[in-house]
């Protein structure tokens, strides 16, 4: 452990300089006119794997983004950790929000403020660095694989076909991914599921050309009211989702789990505080964990139609749009759930308009066993680390990669995350605390430590 | 008659020639960075008023877009009228959709393709060739005063001072105005009333960030949907609007004045081809005519929040937005009805978000009289002309200052309008017809002939 605090300590400033140098490449998978910048990253990480001291480190093309592979096997009898990240980053815009440029890392506060700071760029190079520490101080207990994709916020797309063409070069014990967060460094936890996703795009036409408001309006169905009537259809007074069948695989949680779940230390008016609201909203009967961890949800991610520009035009328009999204819980479908999105959204159509639904991406809900020899090596690293055992979490993101792993290498996972929910993931302001940062290259090793001595 | 049609026919080149000169002005009064466009179509319009021989052609400067004034007093005794017209344009957008440049007019079909090819510009300008046409053949047989203005598609805020501030200038005995539209050439029209306006903006806000959908969805509201919510409301089940107060002051029309609005030659099947619609939407109870003529209406003209670029992200929106208008019937007031709508949809607003609204600008309905000498003339040039009686119709646009007029100068208007519904006003690839922009050059001088002939 004290050689562990020494190299840190010896390497600190070198080890931050890098990952300011990685939020610099706009690597944004979700716009093509960043291609560039997204290939380039690849790149960055791939030397800096090489640097590290990986072997047969390789940037592999796929149909989208690259993924960057890199190894070390130190000897076939050990067992082998697959780490995986991504180095994607979400949409920066609203830019103006942003008090810093977002590929632009600021300093403040001991934070690093940049697109990518947590999600994901910071945390998974927590990884390439310890695995750096653990090279040069010769303490590297276990084979080491690492998996870097670039699309994960498009929806990983060209991962499954990766996999399942690298199964023999992918082969091993656990994954271990840092892209979640735990309560606090006063409470560190460990997710133990994450939800799934479907992600649509909806398009209601009208009339077939913007009208005025006023020859027209009255006698022609208005595109924008009726998508947001159509919308506002989709969760009833319980704040339950309306799509026939939504809820038919949800498996309910047990008193017992509940309990657990609501067991995590939360305070309501500070989380009120925080998200500066007066009242929370949500599905009846769960608490703010459980719908956020174990309840599926439908969110409307964005919504535009007609004029939007500055002062006012008096236009019907011809057409409304909005990206809706919903978030799966174990046993849901997401195949399934995307069905009977645009099966029931065609349905209430009315027939003054028409109605075309796009399915972007989709990704399936997981359960990550606790009582594993992973999971308890990563309860261990945290202990020792935090000086606390870590608190059992469900998670409301997804990551596709978890629910891929199992089925095509059936491989379990370990969610070992050193973000928090306040980082502003996807948000103006993203922020990732280098104490979190150094933290996670400081607990990686002793993962890797606990995780050969269980393993004999 | 004969002169008149001589004179077009030697000087039509040139008479198109100017109108697309002023087409080519991108003179959109909304949009902040067309300011100096603006100005100059005001200082071109000017020019062009003192080439056709007006006097006391001034560039009046206000608080936003100038007023351009000009006139010809050939005898104090004889009658007067005043003309009225605006120089600005709507926002051309969605560009995407002309198909040629809004700024770059394009004769297809005798059809001249740009921004306010119809409104206004195209039939604001025939009245000044027409008062051309009467000076060069030294038959102008009333005193006549212009006023265009340059904010007519932004409310017309300054409208109303410099016309508190110019009454004796401005002093006449009819105001003549061409901004509205015809049933067809086969069947002329004169429009005997106007809609009102109030259009607000609204804005709603859920946390005071965008915060990732996975993390918080579920558990705190989304204003994009709230908003979805909150808009559908504002419809019932017979599309009627549900603004507490709203059709309170409304004048319920007689089954005479109902009847005449519904002889009018419509064709619903052609209706629907035009739009490319299935079904029309519509309040219960009435005919398409009756709906954008005589009853108030209530449009989203505009809705945006959250993410609208490329691709997928998965972001939990702070803000959603909308643009809604609301056209106003006689009695109805566009200052109450603006206060009624902020009332309730602050009212309705969960306690889950903040609602804000924001009054862009409003206009008041009118009725113009159909037993005036003015009315008769505007009749028997159109009869002389087209060989047709036309036929009274209710506009469902708005044009504030004719409200203005009646209230500040106590001045009854005439709408003598030779645009057609499908000109594709605010929409993208406005037109006007050849034949029209010459038919209305050539009925001007007859309403001046008769309305001095019937003022005697």
């Amino acid at each position: 452990m004290q050689q562990i605090k020494n190299y840190i300590e010896q390497n600190k400033q070198r080890m931050l300089d890098e990952l300011l140098n990685l939020l610099r490449f706009p690597s944004i998978s979700a716009d093509p006119k960043y291609k560039d910048d997204v290939i380039k990253t690849a790149d960055f990480v791939a030397q800096k794997l090489r640097d590290a001291g990986a072997d047969n480190v390789e940037v592999c093309p796929t149909a989208g983004y690259p993924i960057v592979y890199g190894e070390k096997i130190i000897n076939p009898a050990k067992p082998t950790v697959l780490v995986y990240g991504h180095y994607d980053v979400q949409p920066p815009d609203p830019l103006e929000l942003w008090h810093t440029p977002p590929f632009e890392p600021s300093i403040r506060d001991n934070k690093i403020f940049a697109r990518g700071a947590c999600d994901d760029k910071g945390q998974f190079y927590m990884h390439v660095k310890a695995f750096e520490l653990m090279m040069q101080t010769h303490t590297l207990p276990c084979n080491i694989k690492f998996m870097i994709e670039g699309e994960e916020e498009v929806g990983s797309d060209n991962l499954g076909h990766f996999v399942q063409a690298n199964k023999e070069r992918l082969k091993a014990d656990v994954v271990l991914i840092s892209d979640t967060a735990m309560i606090s460094m006063e409470h560190p936890s460990l997710e133990t599921g994450l939800r799934g996703l479907s992600y649509l795009e909806v398009e209601v036409t009208g009339p077939n050309r913007d009208l005025h408001s006023g020859v027209y309006g009255g006698a022609v169905a208005n595109p924008a009211t009726i998508l947001a009537k159509m919308i506002a259809s989709l969760h009833d007074e319980n704040n339950r989702i309306t799509i026939p069948g939504f809820y038919d695989d949800v498996l309910n949680l047990t008193q017992d789990e509940r309990d657990a779940i609501n067991s995590a230390p939360y305070d309501e008016a500070e989380y009120k505080a925080d998200l500066g609201v007066d009242e929370l909203w949500g599905e009846k009967g769960y608490s703010t964990f459980e719908r956020t961890g174990t309840r599926p949800t439908l969110e409307v991610n964005g919504i535009w139609g007609g004029y939007i520009g500055e002062g006012a035009k008096t236009v019907l328009p011809s057409k409304a749009n909005a990206k809706i999204s919903m978030r799966l819980v174990p046993n849901q479908s997401s195949d399934k759930i995307t069905k009977l999105f645009a099966d029931h959204f065609t349905s209430i159509a009315p027939p003054y308009v028409k109605v075309k639904v796009n399915a972007l991406h989709g990704g399936e809900p997981v359960v990550t066993p606790t009582d594993s020899i992973a999971y308890q090596a990563a309860q261990k690293a945290i202990a020792e680390s935090f000086g606390k055992e870590p608190i059992p979490t469900r998670g409301g993101g997804s990551i596709p990669i978890v629910a891929l792993f199992e089925a095509e290498l059936g491989i379990k996972t370990v969610l070992m995350g050193f973000g928090l929910d306040s980082d502003n993931l996807h948000s103006p302001n993203e922020k990732y605390d280098i104490y979190n940062y150094y933290k996670g290259i400081e607990t990686i090793p002793l993962f890797y430590k606990y995780f050969d001595e269980l393993s004999k």
